[in-house]
């Protein structure tokens, strides 16, 4: 397989990215990892990395999309962007998916514009993996590609996820549930309340209603609400995480022996650490869109763009994309029907 | 100042409510606290209970609103229950403010129909304190009484936030902030593009948006949101907070050497996991209604009431429902100038 790499997008770029990249590379011998951005500084960059196999090449792109970037405005002036550039290759087939850890909004608009969605796909959904207590895996989404969104939009966050959780986590008839504001049925703002009639319906294992309190339990595999209220819980549970472990830290160093007793527990607290560490989880995939495209958080580190493509490799491997045309095919053939 | 208990409602009711209002009589001598509901069950409680002072008093109600009742329906049909006696002594200056733990739905739909919101208010909010870190305080509103909101009604919660907590929490020219998936002024979705348009030109200290992994860091004083994600918010910390705290409990328990350790650590852990605790907060205010109406969370202990019946006293002296009246009643000049 053959996975492009925006190594100019994201807080850490280019370094971290291409370092990360050819981390991957290194275990991938029968795949191809391609560097997108200016040539000259990639390859001042990997002149001092370890390249282990001849799986690395460089596809030279002369601009880069900031993060602060109007993203309809930067992926029209900006064609020769390392993130543009990286994007036309999946359209060009000349890359089977791609990873960037650059400006969101211009990813999604710019692979919506040169690739566009699924046929049947109302819009594209942004996944993620939570870090859930116990062994049950759960993902949540949308969380952040759509913040306005409408309940049949939703219905189909929740179908992609459950391919998403079935295919890729592996899941044998994963759990659907809505986020809301309560478990009964009634409860809820328009969007979820409309939405829970319309889930109902569909061949989904839908549980019903989980309430924020139970989003970490593993209660549910796949977790749908709008990207809004999806972005909102990611970046909380993050921001909770932290306030928690710097009141931690704050009581570990108040003495000598709370810090002797941190030191023993430290390796235990690393663990935990690292289950609410979103840069373990690497890239999440863009659902819906026609081609792979994993985004990694802004922040990313060298072993979160290594990650990224190990689960871009695992969502090619999968089919996910040829599981969601089938899906879309079906349900549009039925409501044709109807 | 008479403050009335809804001793009927909450998971923990009748024990924990009487509890907990005789543990606040019993530090007021010069307040008195009346307990709603089944006198001979209240009575019969009262028994085994400590009175100090002979400020506690009983008035019957036969009937229970309960946690899962419809609360219009409920309200409707069970005039004689104790959340719409409590709701009634309001109406007839029997009493200054009234406190429940009982269904959430029920009481701000049986005060809204009883007392009716502030001239000028449109809907009235919820709010509560939020775990900061740090001194300085921060309160979030609405945390779920308007589910679905519209701008105008997010500025009118920014404007009774700040008054409580310039008001109650003693902070001058509170720092208001909006939630939002995004600093910039363009990020989110129609209802808080919109709600910052309409705040940046209100009288108010508003900073702009804060983002959700900002929320306990102190940044601002009054954080606004509709109901629908205010709910999520708190439900999310309370259910980040405790699943890390179970994560711990597993790493303690590991072997004596980290049972040891945990044991060192415990006074500091302790101060962490009451920060983060609700019940310490007691009771929040609904804003906006024609009434002093605390509620305190449904899963309620007895501290939890009587840090309720206190912070109700306290809003009381502080006058906050006078300040919102003129408020708005300067508001409304204003509008009506233009």
């Amino acid at each position: 397989m053959k996975i492009a790499v925006d190594a100019f997008g994201g807080d850490n770029a280019p370094l971290a990215i291409i370092k990360g990249a050819v981390q991957a590379a290194n275990t991938m011998p029968d795949d191809e990892v391609i560097l997108v951005g200016d040539k000259q500084k990639i390859e001042d960059i990997l002149a001092n990395e370890t390249v282990l196999h001849g799986n690395i090449s460089i596809r030279h792109a002369s601009e880069v999309i900031a993060t602060g970037d109007v993203p309809v405005e930067a992926i029209r002036t900006k064609k020769d962007s390392s993130l543009m550039v990286t994007i036309g290759m999946l359209k060009n087939k000349e890359a089977d998916a791609t990873v960037s850890a650059g400006n969101t909004g211009a990813y999604l608009a710019g692979a919506f514009r040169t690739l566009g969605r699924i046929k049947g796909v109302k819009r594209p959904a942004l996944a993620t993996l939570l870090p859930t207590v116990g062994d049950n895996p759960g993902i949540i989404l949308d969380i952040g590609a759509n913040a306005d969104c409408r309940p049949e939009q939703l219905v189909q966050f929740a179908q992609m996820g459950a391919v998403y959780a079935a295919h890729v986590l592996h899941i044998e008839n994963p759990q659907v549930a809505l986020l809301n504001i309560g478990a009964e049925e009634a409860k809820g703002n328009a969007l979820t309340k409309e939405t829970y009639q319309l889930l109902k319906e569909k061949s989904l294992n839908f549980i019903g209603n989980i309430e924020p309190r139970d989003v970490l339990s593993g209660q549910a595999n796949v977790i749908v609400c709008d990207g809004f209220t999806g972005n909102v819980v990611i970046k909380l549970i993050e921001g909770t995480a932290g306030t928690l472990f710097s009141m931690l830290k704050k009581v570990f160093y108040r003495n000598i022996c709370s810090k002797l007793a941190a030191g023993i527990l430290k390796p235990g607290l690393k663990t935990i650490k690292a289950k609410m560490d979103y840069s373990e989880y690497g890239g999440v995939p863009f659902l819906g869109l026609d081609g792979v495209l994993f985004k990694a958080h802004g922040s990313s580190d060298a072993i979160t763009i290594q990650n990224a493509v190990y689960a871009a490799k695992e969502y090619i491997a999968a089919g996910i994309n040829d599981q969601i045309k089938e899906l879309m095919a079906t349900a549009n053939a039925d409501e044709n029907e109807r």
